[in-house]
């Protein structure tokens, strides 16, 4: 404690603090130091990353030889929207499962490329129901693809996308998942569960930089989306081909980036992949909530239907909590958080995803006692109970 | 000399060969040291980095008051279509002018977008002509907006930008300018020369690492353009309006190169801005071209029409010549140049541009005699003579 009684700043390897969010997201510093190199496209090196890259995407959903990886610049927006654009056709219906601002997002990509759409909304803090899925479709007939979110990081829910990749499968139409904020840490058996594309970025679950995106295809499926997409930039069928034949992006890659992904990608196999990855995610979450809750507070989610990735917690009725002011001193003292994103409670969201483990986890507890008691923040249960 | 009669590598400060190309380019140490930091999207630091980055694009092109800066993640072409799509309304008519392959991806993004177009085209070593666009804007009263590249990094060529600017002008049309090789170290300057929008990217003359681009706009365009674009990601006016009102971007941005951006805006200002830039870069070039002509090599573009950014030599006659040894051996010794992309003559590029200055490029031109010795390629000069 230093004389103000501000707890010492604890900070990162690369001296920042830690990113307790669902990305950007704290790295390792090894990740970051492979940015240190200038490559140029035609680079032999560059071009091999690139090939490694695309395979070891393919091999952590198990999709070797039936699957196909395109990656893309920008944000995961881009690659969600490019995924939407190249798969459903002009003449195509999309039935969009929304229990979030993500599922809300592939709703609103779909007005701007003026698709037909079916929006099967569900509450905030509850997954998609897999029966009123099974019903839409039964029932009407004319729907094409269905788009869901693996997990909602608005809330950290966990949609049951094994069994929604069941039923759209037994209705015979094609899957499109949006997995941001859940692949390589949360289970995708490309083998198992029938889809067509999932897509998911560089800076979530795999732990590197922001500035790319990918999608994951059926190659059959994409082979299927030539002339589909509205969009030059985001054309996955353009940007596959191309690849394919040259070896090389398109349009200028984000070098440094996927240099980054690149030393991840080595970090994640080296953890276990999958496995190691949602062990260790578990544990964090786990450590976390129990934490939270030791210290009165409630979260939004039940246990069962929490992903292991992003909390959310009901702000504290004690007219002394006040959200920025809690957020000032988490950071001050090295730990970011991240605001509510709900429309109907009042909540904050702590990340357990990044370059961290539950020591980290258990500092910031610590922390985050002191600055409440500091703050004079002695209730920490919501204005009203939620039942979970 | 090593034994076998090789030169010794020359290599950049992190240890990589100097990329003589248009870009992904050398960027100096101190750009790449500055992505060695994790920042939330949130974080007050990084806000400010994002603020101060659009204000000093905008004082680049000295568009202080008048203009407004959008930022975009992904390549240059991404924020070019940005630029079309939001710009060019549905029923709009745009005029391309097009003398390489990037006024032709201009035409491709319009045919995606299915907008209206006329194309006006020219010889890839020859310069837009001002005369015919004037002719054509006099003749077309339907032609709403004009598209420019400002240097065709195809061959390197000027294009005769306040030329053109004045003439759209004067017919009243909106003139959209794709500065992508040419921002920074060829002037543009705002006040004086009349357009609604230009887009240029991070890793050109600004001497970033890829990742983002940026479109800087007249105030009064840009408010204009709100629904007219085709892609939610790519929609500059949405960038904007949501960018201005929280001081963050809509989707992740490229954390790390904007930090690198951050860097490079300061090493640019410290070298005089446009000036000092554009000084180099010319002393840069001169130096390629005398030191490459003095070989017996020959420019595609006479020297009146040579952009000082990238330069286009015919490959030479010689039969011991292979363009995939000549790089190749290049690369070995500590430097990448760039294939030719013309589609009527056998070349080779070279660029002048990134972290670099005529030392490198003197040194450069010793080990190509040496290459070029070893090859047995005595006769440099071009098969057939180009009357430049």
């Amino acid at each position: 404690m230093t004389l103000n009684n501000q707890p010492e700043p604890n900070l990162t390897p690369s001296g920042d603090p830690w990113l307790l969010t669902p990305g950007p997201l704290t790295t390792s510093l090894s990740v970051k130091q492979a940015m240190l190199h200038d490559y140029g496209s035609r680079d032999l090196h560059f071009i091999d990353v690139n090939r490694r890259m695309r395979k070891r995407l393919i091999e952590i959903v198990n999709g070797q030889g039936t699957h196909e990886c395109v990656p893309l610049q920008g944000s995961g927006t881009f690659v969600v929207e490019a995924m939407i654009g190249s798969f459903v056709p002009a003449d195509g219906k999309l039935l969009i499962l929304i229990n979030g601002a993500y599922g809300e997002r592939i709703a609103k990509i779909c007005k701007y490329y003026k698709r037909e759409t079916v929006l099967l909304e569900f509450a905030e803090d509850a997954p998609v129901c897999v029966a009123q899925v099974d019903q839409t479709l039964a029932q009407d007939k004319s729907i094409t693809h269905v788009a869901a979110v693996y997990c909602e990081t608005t809330s950290g829910v966990l949609n049951p996308i094994e069994d929604i990749a069941q039923v759209v499968a037994k209705h015979e139409r094609s899957l499109l998942i949006d997995a941001m904020s859940a692949f390589g840490a949360l289970p995708l058996d490309a083998s198992a569960t029938p889809f067509d594309a999932v897509v998911a970025s560089s800076n979530k679950c795999l732990e590197a930089v922001p500035g790319l995106g990918f999608c994951i295809a059926r190659k059959d499926a994409l082979e299927n989306t030539k002339d589909n997409a509205p969009s030059l930039s985001l054309d996955l069928y353009d940007q596959w081909t191309v690849m394919e034949k040259t070896a090389q992006w398109r349009f200028t890659p984000p070098t440094h980036a996927i240099l980054a992904f690149n030393q991840a990608l080595n970090e994640y196999e080296k953890e276990g992949g999958v496995s190691g990855r949602k062990k260790r995610y578990s544990e964090n979450c786990l450590a976390l909530v129990n934490g939270m809750r030791a210290m009165g507070f409630q979260t939004l989610l039940s246990d069962a239907v929490q992903a292991p990735i992003i909390i959310t917690f009901l702000s504290p009725a004690d007219p002394n909590y006040n959200f920025e002011v809690f957020y000032e001193a988490l950071r001050k003292t090295g730990y970011v958080i991240y605001p509510g994103k709900l429309t109907n409670a009042d909540t904050f969201r702590i990340g357990c995803i990044g370059s961290l483990g539950v020591g980290q986890i258990n500092r910031a507890l610590k922390i985050v006692e002191q600055i409440l008691h500091n703050m004079g923040v002695l209730n920490r249960g919501p204005v009203q109970a939620v039942v979970a």
